[in-house]
């Protein structure tokens, strides 16, 4: 965990734009926005990918999605709408292997594949 | 509801190819698929857009996140990975308005926001 980014957002060591934060969760705008408006929702507790959210932790899982609509609101973006994404490992395209859920809006975010994927 | 697409899919009035079933969630492969493996996990009550998620709702959406990693699994994608994905109203491109969850892999999905999007 001590070379995790996120973790270190999350224990201040490292700065971010903070847009939420509750004994669980804390939430920052991304630092390379690939939309208007582009959030991330973090678990504090360093879990790695999704595919290690097992059964003990289905109550942080909904804490986590139900918190990220209230993010949503907090952002504006609610009733325009919004994506929410969270990348799995490589094919997924994860980069930091720290759970987090992407919100993206601002703008219509178009399709979900693009056809110039690599 | 009674015009619901995904909840005339749950009922079984609409055939779909069905991947996994429970109390409270029905997973099936997207008929439109945007990669190679495209699935589609759904609460069975008629829940419109993930904005209407409320507090009472966090152990379904723990539940469905959770079981989202086991469909992944299923799937057999975990281990390559995947990106999960929910659309919130019209930015977002949300086409049903009944909460799903995207699972999509089999493949580098690629940028999580297309250049040409429109």
């Amino acid at each position: 965990m001590s070379d995790c980014l996120f973790c270190k957002i999350v224990a201040g060591d490292i700065p971010s734009n903070k847009i939420y934060e509750d004994a669980h969760l804390f939430a920052f705008h991304d630092i390379n926005p690939q939309a208007p408006v582009h959030a991330l929702v973090i678990p504090k507790r360093h879990i790695e990918t999704l595919d290690d959210l097992t059964e003990p932790d289905r109550e942080l899982a909904g804490h986590l999605l139900e918190r990220t609509t209230h993010i949503a609101r907090l952002l504006g973006v609610a009733e325009a709408g919004y994506r929410t994404m969270i990348n799995t490992r490589s094919d997924g395209g994860q980069e930091v292997y720290h759970i987090h859920v992407h919100i993206l809006g601002g703008k219509r975010i178009g399709p979900m594949v693009c056809r110039q994927s690599s």
